[in-house]
């Protein structure tokens, strides 16, 4: 087998075998193919597509190499979830102690945010004494104690796929459904959850910016679930807004918590998004056989306290200080808090979600790259949603800001990204598709 | 500048700037711009095309780099001609001496062989003594004598040409009409000629398969001759049978010897192809107007011997042996000749040209790595074009052998490579278009 041959047979839209995406996996991990044919061959992709079957065996060629865990002493089916980034998006913290409350067995591993979009990882180490970096068997330990526990990915969790995706990086290949879904799945897979709720974000602050890129991205990654044999469910959500109104680590925090209390309103996106990923999550561990069993028993959960207690539990589980759940105002204790104040009256007609998470990294919310630290106190708060009416002079925006060297550019960017118009939007929906097999 | 973002700029088919390419085959012949940025680009280009103001401003961008022959002190139109490469195309060892006998300056550079395909430097060395590897100064102490020069490329003619090939070799880039067009074009261009006449194969022995391609990739060079000042006419000929009957290096200095000599009969592809070949030759040089006063001027110098005189005199002005003039049958003496017999009466209905090609290559004609040495003497010759009328066991070709370890394989993939059937195939075109601006 030559990587030139496999490259010009995709290159000419022929299916590629398991065995030659096995063999292409292998050999650029391995340092036998080279760094030249492997974005050659990704370049491909981008342009001739993969079939579902492709997919998934590339999928699970990448699964292959590096850490895999193993949770099948965790009795029953262990659920996760996975988001493809957004802002405000604080469904891990909501969803995951509700369905461990409901008898769910979450095992989830999580990453760090990058660019606009935020991390469930850096949101959790925003709490004092909170350690992400637990071993595999702490790890089940905990789910099997509790029901619930999320941790940051291990080193070597896939490293094909890190391998593959610093080179798709640099060479403008990052933007192709087959290698997106692929690079996910293998993460999911390899991280040995039987079952898996998958939001794909749509809109300005998302990554697939059409609802027809999202559900094709849904498909995939759920057809790829089906061939290698772990149950999904993708759901496609509404990106065109933050979807919690607090936007930095310790501010989401605060607003699950919140959520947790009963203390967002139904109707509200992050409730919606919360409650319909938990309710799918159910449903895939087989505590629920339709929607509405799910949902009540979720409400339950809910104003019961009983999702909150779960998420003390786990806090404490991983070193964490509880108090934060009764007292989360301390995690946003910031040097000052300024307001953006409307420049004049009208409906919210639109935002640019991506440059309100880069307003909020400006802050020192996010890392512009990796290497950068965060701040786990600052952020921002915004006061209205999309169609809200504002006046000239009230506040759209609270900015929790410890070091103010960034505050004026944070300030102009989220102006900016805060449109404002004589005339009320047409409403967003906030869900647009359920994706199962 | 980044190159990952001018790689995803032509993937979304934006054009890109003289700027931004020449940014590109800097970098990339620098080192600054790696291999694997390269071949993703390179993919791009495979995909999403190129204009021809890209594909110009591409070409003056690699011909910018390396040697570029000055040859602006031969007085009038220096004119060059280039084959995208064939079996039996000797036509540069006719028409270069025939324009020049009707006063043309012909300053030529010429490659080597590889694969099925033949080189013309390597036809020139089957001469005894003939050297390939003049000075520029020396070359063009030559044109300016005699009117003729054909040389070997100068080691660093294009070098970004070099290095982009070498990538395109391995990660299946090679088919892409603008990149063979700017590979082709900027080596054209350094090497100096005014006026440029480009002969684009197409057929079963070519590397454009279709007349659609080869148009194509021809109305590109011409496009690239346009915008950066050289004149250049393309014809497309037809390479579903060997050009001429002789294959291999001396055979076909002798069949060109033999078409210089009146020897080869009008009609026949090889004199059809020399006499388009170098009528367009001298219309660029301005020393005919139109097709009519070319040919005569032509015909004259092929039967009254002045272009086979023109021959001798560039033999001997580059140290080789005239004496093969008048006894050409020395080029190819070897231990054995052995004929290949025809298994049935019948038709040849077609001819696979490439495995005609590399037949003689396994005789020693050609090169099948780059490293390998040819041997000048061998090949064979066809006693047959298409559609001739055969009967069983009388000669299809004539093997000239040295080394027969290859012998085996090489009469059997010849026999494979001329079909014989009842019935007479539909006449193929010797020429199919004439492309000029």
């Amino acid at each position: 087998m030559r990587m030139v041959d496999l490259i010009l047979k995709k290159k000419n839209s022929q299916e590629l075998t398991g065995v030659e995406l096995e063999y292409i996996v292998k050999g650029f991990v391995s340092g036998e193919i080279p760094d030249y044919q492997m974005s050659a061959f990704l370049m491909t992709v981008c342009f001739s597509g993969m079939t579902y079957k492709e997919t998934a065996a590339l999928t699970m060629a990448m699964a292959d190499f590096g850490d895999r865990a193993d949770l099948s002493d965790i009795p029953g089916i262990k659920v996760d979830k996975h988001s493809t980034g957004g802002v405000g998006d604080t469904t891990t913290l909501v969803a995951a102690p509700l369905v461990a409350a409901c008898g769910g067995k979450v095992a989830k591993m999580s990453g760090r945010g990058l660019g606009h979009t935020g991390g469930t990882i850096d949101k959790l180490e925003s709490i004092y004494g909170f350690n992400a970096e637990q071993s595999i068997e702490r790890f089940k330990q905990i789910v099997n104690k509790i029901g619930v526990s999320v941790i940051g990915q291990t080193a070597n969790l896939v490293p094909a796929d890190k391998k593959m995706y610093a080179l798709r990086d640099v060479t403008g290949t990052v933007n192709s459904i087959p290698l997106i879904a692929s690079s996910i799945m293998s993460k999911k897979i390899a991280a040995g959850a039987d079952a898996i709720v998958l939001d794909v974000k749509t809109g300005s602050g998302a990554f697939m910016q059409t609802v027809d890129d999202a559900r094709s991205l849904a498909q995939t990654m759920v057809e790829i679930g089906e061939q290698v044999g772990r149950r999904c469910v993708a759901v496609i959500t509404d990106m065109n807004q933050p979807l919690g109104l607090n936007i930095g680590n310790g501010l989401e925090v605060k607003e699950a918590v919140e959520m947790l209390s009963g203390q967002v309103m139904r109707g509200d996106p992050l409730f919606e998004v919360c409650m319909l990923l938990s309710c799918h999550m159910l449903q895939l561990s087989g505590l629920a056989n339709d929607d509405d069993t799910a949902l009540s028993l979720l409400d339950e959960a809910l104003y019961s306290g009983a999702g909150l207690k779960k998420l003390a539990e786990m806090i404490e589980e991983q070193g964490g200080d509880p108090a934060v759940i009764k007292n989360p105002e301390m995690l946003c204790r910031t040097r000052e808090k300024i307001d953006l104040r409307a420049a004049k009256s009208g409906y919210i007609k639109g935002m640019d979600v991506q440059g309100i998470g880069m307003a909020a990294m400006l802050l020192g919310a996010g890392r512009e790259k990796k290497s950068d630290r965060i701040d786990p106190a600052v952020g921002l708060v915004l006061h209205h949603r999309l169609g809200g009416l504002v006046s000239a002079g009230s506040s759209l925006a609270t900015l929790y800001v410890n070091d103010d060297s960034r505050l004026k550019d944070a300030m102009a960017l989220l102006e900016d990204s805060i449109m404002i118009g004589d005339a009320a939007p047409g409403k967003t929906p906030i869900v647009y598709d359920v994706i199962k097999k």
